[in-house]
Order: C-alpha cells, then structure tokens, then sequence
C-alpha cells in the first residue's frame, strides 16, 4: 500500500479533465505538493494509506478556482464609491484615495484581505496587477496561496516608482526574487496602451520575453477607450500590439470588451489569452465582452473579478452565475455559455490563460493538488441533479467548505489555517479609517 | 421603562423610511408582532426593558427582503435542466415532471424547502404562484413566513384543478379560509395572457374585485409573447387588458420585459405595479426589462427571484447586485440603479406592489416586526464605507445571521427555529428521485 500524505474522500469529483469525468462516491490521493490519484473511494482508500483523511462526503470535490484578474490590495477601497460617473468616481475616490494612500502597509494587508477572501470562496490561483506588488507576493505566500503577480506600469509616477524606468527594474527584482518559487509567479503588467508610452510597452514585453514570463494588459474596457486608442494610433489596438510585436501565447489581454470579429482571429491566430470580467464591466458600465465570439473562434478565455472597487467582492462562484447569464441574455439565446464552459473558464481554461496548464485546472494524478470542496448539504442546493448546475446557478462562495493548494491545507470547515481572519480584518479596518478621513480633507 | 417583548440592538440600523435613515449602535424594540421604537441603543435600552436581547453587535438591522415573484414548490426542480432553448426545456423537462409529480406533498415539501432557503437568505415575505397553493400557505405557516399566494389559472387542466372554474372556486376557497390571517395572504392569479381565455382573466378579475385582493399575472416576459399577444388580440397587451378593466392598483404584473413607454404611461396612470425578475430574464434569455424607465416613469417596481428552475436559487441580495449591474450594463451609464434605489425595490417599494406598504418594507414604529440582521464580521465585507454598498454589491443570502418575521425570531446565529432543516431536506430529496425516475421513464 503507498503512503499518501492526505486523502480528500467521499464526495462527487468533477475532474475537469477533456472527458468531463465525474466520480461519485469518489477520492483524491495527495503525495506532497501532487495529485497522486483519483479514483473511487473504495479503490482509493485500498491503494493509499493516509494520515490525514479529509472529509467530503455528501460534497463536490474539485480544481481550486482561478481568478484571472483582480488588484488584490484594493479590498481597502472595497465601496468606497458607486453608482457613479466613470471619470467622477476615478478623479475625485479612487485615484485620489490611491495617490495618497497606497503603501507598502496597505498592499500588503490588503493582498492579504483578498487572499482571506478568495480561499474562502473557492480561489487557489489569482492572476494580480497593482502596486508594490512584493507585499502582494508575500501575502499569497503567507496564505498558502497560487498567483502570478506583476506591479502596474505606466507613464507615471505611482506611489512605488517614479518612473517607468523604476517600475521595470522593481519587476526585474521580483522576477528574480521569485524564481522557482512554488506558488508566487511573475508577470509584466504594463497598464494599458492609453497609459503606457509605446516606448514603455516594448521594454516591458522585451522584459517579459527576456525572462519568458507572461506579459498583461488591459485592453479595449470600454468604447471610449477604442475610440480614444484608434485615434493615439490611426489604427485599430490590434494592429498597433500586431506591429509592436506584443501578439504571442504569452500575451494576457484583461476585459476585452471591445474586440471585433477580426481581433478575435488575430489573437487566436497568434495564441493571445483573454480574461473576461463581467460584473466589472457590468457595473462600471464598460459594455459586454464577445466572449461568446471568442470560444467559438477558439480564444482561451478566463475568468476574474477585477478588483473590489468595482464589483465588490472576490466571489468567483458569484462571477460564473453572472457569466452565464449576461450572456445568455444579451444574445437572447438560452444556450450560449453553458455552466460547463464558464466553470471551465475559473478552471481548465482559466489556467492555460495564465500558463499553469500543466499545473492546476483539472484533478490528474501528477497535477499540483488545489482543490475545494463544496458543501451541498444547505437548502438552497437541494435537491441536485446535476453538479455543473449546481455549481453555476444555485452555489455561492460561502458554500465552500474546504481548501488545498499545493497540496496544503488552507481552509477547513470554513476556518482559515494560514491567515488569522480577526488581524486581517482589523488591520484594514484600520487602513480604511485613514483613507475615509484622507478623502473628507481632500474635499474641504 | 416599558416592557419590550425583544430588542434587537447594537447594529447600524437601516430604517428605509422617506428619510434614509441611518443610526449607528442603534436599537429596535418589538412589542408583540410589531416595532415599538427605533433609535439609538441607550435610548431604546434606557426606555424599554426587555426579556430577549437579540445581539446585533457589528452587524446591519433592516427591513425584510420582499421576494415579490416566485414559484416556491419548484424548488424540487432546481437544476433539473438548464442551458437549453426554451421550448425543449419547457416541453421536454418542466412540464412533464410537473404533470407527472406535482402533488400535495411535493407543493408543501418543496415550498418548506423554498422557506428554509428564504429565510436563510433574509427574505421575510414572498408572493407565490402554483399549484395547491394550500400547501404553500401550510408550509408559510409553518415557516412563520409572511406570504401572498396564489393558485395558478389557466385554460387547461393542472394536477390540482381540471377546469377554470375548478381554479377559481379553489382560489375562492383558499381566500375565505385565510382571511384574517396575520402571515398568509391570497392573491388570485390567472397565469398569463397566452394561456387564459379572456373569460377566465374577466372571471379571476372579478374575484379578485369582489374580496378586495390583488390579482397578478405574468405579462410581456420575452419578444415572442409580444408578438402572440399582439397576433391573438389584434392590438397591444396593454390596451386589452385596459380593455376588459384591468389596469387598476391592485394588478401586480410579473417580467413586463417587453413593456413601452407607452404602456408605461398606461401603467403608472392606473397604478398598476410591476416585479421585475432579472436572474430569470436573464437565464431563459428574454431580455432586459425597461426597470430604468419604469422608475422614472413613477411606477412601483418590486424584485423576484421567479421560480429555481429558472435562476437556480432564491437569494434577493444576489438578485438585489445582478439588477444594479444589469441595467448599468445595458445602458451603457453607471449611475442607473443605484444600492438605494435596488435596496427600496426589495422592502419598502416591494410592499408597495404587493398592497403591503403599510405592514412591511421600512422600519417604523407601528410596522409589522419582519427585520432581518446581517453580520458584517467578514473578509468579504471588510472595509465597509457604506451600508447600502455593502448590501447590494457585496453581501450574499449566507451573509444573513437572523430574521425576525411578525415580531418572532425564524432564524438565529444562522440556525432555523421554525423549520427542520434535515427533514425538509430528506423528504425533498425524496421527492426528486421520483421526478428524476419519471423523466428517464417518459424518454424510453
């Protein structure tokens, strides 16, 4: 009989492998950081011994979720402001709060927040762009938790870097910092095209290709920012990113509202990744990505929250209902966007979007072993009929029970084992104090 | 000191009045079924003595949540098919597992079952539509929930009534056996336009007229129906229902997806009241209701969640943020529904449509005691800047901590006290093996 460290036993799995596999009555093996295998539990317990066995019965077992877009930290400005003008709620909340804020501190228990919040609901891997991001990787590393982590770059001066100059060389250290690292990954985050200079955009990919990590931008949010890029250019963004050479598999484009018919083959042509946040778009009234147009020419799709100044939570669960539904009824076609499709964008899909294919998104023997279990037995998830469904439309992130990654513990019965809730909690309580009160001067 | 029977205290108490008031470290005392103050803790304290304290320390106190269009008893159809066109999931799955397994049993277990998910999502009342309703108001009594329901009408047969007229004199019944009672309201309610002679909307009309209660229908909820109402009258919906008498302020229309201006004009003169279901328009793809101009146009718009077969579950502050991102999407303007305006239309704007205004939706001295706490105590809801953000845009239904509904206390620290929740649970999964075997059976 083979050792394993932990076994996670008797619940319904949903592999998320190409075949679909669910296993009822089923388990998963875990040797060290891996996936050792998954089986019925019966043949699973017969094979492996454990110490720790995890209990699932009556739950879902499956592949952690995968934020594909967040900015972590802004947890500290989580409805500080709504429902308001886009250039009113930017100028006088956010960048102001930003501006006079944003610090080693705040990054950090904000990161930190974020990580409490999304192991809660169900995330083990987050794709993050914000500022001073070294406190973002720490955080995850405190939490236990999978990301890949860049610090935003613009023309600007941030609270961090002064210049454009100073930004690539602070994600040069983190690049090298963090190299091997077994959970934190880095990525080059230039801002977007109408922030970044074209000069900036080269350097950073030329980063990015120099170390061969990902390279992430938000790209065409919203019609203003087409038609205010068509202009900067004289062309469509595509052919600008076409001709400065930014189109490859490495390329992570964030909200993509507005490609077109041709954009979508350009990308797929060229291997471009896509991450889709509607409630973002949904609320700060950017528009509704084609992301039907995209699966069906064959784009990598994931999917995020954006950050919580715009949505305002972490939930994931929540985001995958939104998706399928946003869709369904802006092409007035109930079919469009399955629940299978939009788990597979927080799972599969969404791992090849940030490169981790052959590490997490699916339950494979070999696989790091991220994995959550959600608790069914509530009255709003009875009865079942079908787990997808359930997963989509009826489940929420506080139905999750239990958390792994990298085969560690990191949620369980609902308490978190890496993070002390309360501190968090407080920390940013405090923080938040600061920023309310940094704001009300601003004003008089 | 007056004797208080309980107070709730120590929470920020949302009043939802005309003001928008907000008291911080505030009290509500309750005497019998209804609210004898609200103010600030040490006055409610100083003034009222109370046997039961309900600590609501850190937390949000407000209105109950009025889910102002469901289907309660689906609940055993949550998830049985999803993601398919209309016709096929409406012919091929929905109505056969009705025809085939609705009976007393699943109509009193599946709306207990609906109760037990409402409550723990803060809903304190619910206007209902199906079959033996008699069930339904059982199981609300036995919830201790505060209800308006309503047996389905139609043409055609159901498994309860054979006839209209079966219909009506089981509407006739269900009014008479619940007058007077201080949870359970009837409301009749003739299916829809496409499925009720204009003999039998004329006849349920008139009973609704001669007991003094309202009379609902489902109305307009996608473009086909539009063009089949327009085909089958030879004119608009609206105007026939104007013309046989019924615009009045007891109508109650459910969707109203594809209602104009005009008929909003039409509406409003008559005081009619709309409830508008977002997640289900959005899931069976029938488009977005105008809710902006409804509001603007002085209607009195409620929030439902529509049945679990079309959502999958019945939780109004999810409902509550996918109608505030919803029409920002659709209009391309971040200021439409704002938190306050989607928050009044799930309590104070929500008793309005449902004749209720003067029992529910705001906190006042006088009003039925349905009050409902949300613990703030969490990653997720931490910062907090603004209450009514807070609701809307982060919290869910497992947020909720306790409901206090006509004075008594339903849930507490999360747990059921009116309802067992395993019980509930066991019978209705029961009850969905049956219907799983039934429609693997009609498909052989």
């Amino acid at each position: 009989m083979t050792k394993a460290d932990r076994i996670v036993s008797g619940g319904t799995v949903l592999l998320l492998d190409e075949k679909e596999t669910v296993i009822r009555d089923g388990a998963v093996a875990i040797m060290g950081d891996r996936i050792a295998a998954v089986g019925k539990k019966a043949e699973i317990e017969a094979g492996y011994a454990s110490g720790e066995i995890i209990d699932a019965k009556g739950g879902l077992i499956m592949p952690g979720l995968i934020n594909g877009h967040t900015h972590a930290a802004m947890t500290c400005f989580r409805g500080i402001a709504d429902d308001l003008p886009l250039m009113d709620w930017l100028n006088n909340y956010i960048f102001p709060a930003e501006a006079k804020n944003v610090n080693p501190e705040l990054a950090y228990w904000g990161s930190l927040l974020a990580c409490a919040e999304m192991i809660k609901s169900g995330t083990t891997t987050f794709c993050d762009m914000y500022i001073f991001e070294e406190e973002t990787a720490r955080a995850a590393k405190q939490a236990g938790m999978r990301c890949l982590v860049g610090e935003v770059l613009f023309d600007f001066p941030s609270p961090n870097c002064k210049s454009p100059e100073e930004g690539l060389a602070y994600t040069k250290k983190l690049i090298e910092k963090w190299a091997g690292d077994p959970l934190v990954n880095i990525v080059v985050e230039p801002h977007a095209l109408y922030t970044c200079s074209p000069s900036l955009l080269k350097s950073a990919k030329s980063l990015a290709r120099s170390y061969d990590v990902p390279c992430a931008v938000h790209l065409l949010e919203n019609r203003a920012e087409e038609a205010q890029l068509r202009e900067k250019f004289g062309k469509k963004a595509s052919h600008f990113l076409h001709d400065i050479g930014y189109l490859d598999e490495k390329l992570i484009a964030f909200h993509c509202v507005c490609l077109d018919d041709e954009d979508i083959r350009l990308f797929r042509d060229h291997g471009c990744k896509v991450v889709h946040n509607p409630e973002s778009n949904m609320k700060l009234a950017s528009g509704v990505a084609p992301v039907v147009e995209m699966l069906a020419g064959g784009l990598a799709v994931g999917l995020g929250t954006d950050g919580c100044a715009s949505n305002n939570n972490l939930d994931l669960l929540q985001e995958m209902d939104t998706a399928a539904k946003l869709h369904k009824v802006t092409r007035l076609d109930p079919t469009v966007m399955p629940a299978e499709t939009v788990i597979r964008m927080a799972t599969s899909a969404g791992a090849r979007v940030l490169g981790m294919e052959k590490t997490v998104g699916c339950l494979k023997p070999g696989m790091k072993a991220d994995i959550i279990i959600i608790a069914l037995d509530k009255p709003h998830l009875t009865p079942m009929y079908n787990e997808y469904s359930h997963i989509v439309y009826a489940a929420g992130g506080a139905d999750v029970s239990a958390v792994l990654i990298n085969g560690r513990l990191v949620m369980h019965d609902r308490k978190l084992l890496t993070i002390d809730e309360d501190e968090v909690m407080k920390k940013t309580r405090e923080i938040a104090v600061r920023i309310w009160s940094s704001l009300r001067k601003g004003k008089h």
